[in-house]
């Protein structure tokens, strides 16, 4: 748990958005290992040292009528990438996907992330180019459930 | 079971993708009603007629370290549209969100589809401009998790 969480926080610093960290260990223990667990994680070695962590978790599509493999995050800490490391965990969780019989394998990347971009289109992505994700939280969420008009 | 197939052949004639559209009842049946179901469904109904359903299931937010609600579909039968349906819809839902203690409540749509993107942000919902979807499927699933090299 205090790996997991170490990660989280390095993908937070290297996306300047450590501030949106809420993520303790005890949260944490209960999304990976509680009884109802929300998501699974994937750690990765360099020579017995970690040093790269996947989260990922089950989505939905209606039109299969099954569910896919999403994954939410992906980091390698700084000093460990060119190393394949990054492609070696997505060839294993397209295993993943393939074993568990889901039809889709889905992740999001930022539009100007040209490198990320040319790296997942190399492995065969599909980018879903007009597609758009709209969020909703914050006071936004409450006011539209009804609770703080 | 034969409302929510029938709902979403409709959706699909509607985005016209009914090609793409897998899921019998069977399918269906174990993955709404089944020992872990992957994804929950709603139904609206307009003087005892269901004109309108939503599928929706849990997603993963590692920084917030909690599970969010993601909206996989809305579907309003033409006729029954303009009648606040759709909103009384993604009111519910937001309700159901925060009843959870999930964080965010989250969907995508075209970004050509300038009505439902103008709905959307009427209700405080924020577009991620910047995120864009990436896809793995088919034959580059296979091929990348090593099955047809």
């Amino acid at each position: 748990m205090n790996l997991l969480a170490e990660f989280i926080r390095g993908i937070a610093e290297y996306e300047k958005l450590a501030d949106e960290v809420v993520a303790d260990e005890a949260i944490l223990r209960e999304s990976f290992f509680g009884s109802r667990p929300s998501a699974e994680a994937l750690i990765a070695e360099w020579e017995g040292e970690p040093v790269a962590f996947a989260v990922f978790f089950k989505n939905f599509s209606t039109f299969k009528g099954r569910s896919g493999l999403y994954l939410e995050d992906l980091y390698v800490k700084p000093e460990y990438r060119k190393k394949g490391i990054g492609k070696a965990i997505l060839t294993h969780l397209a295993g993943v996907a393939v074993e568990r019989e889901c039809p889709r394998f889905e992740w999001v990347a930022l539009d100007w992330n040209r490198n990320a971009i040319d790296f997942y289109e190399k492995l065969g992505a599909k980018q879903l180019t007009e597609w758009r994700i709209f969020r909703l939280n914050g006071d936004n969420l409450a006011k539209l459930a009804g609770l703080s008009y």
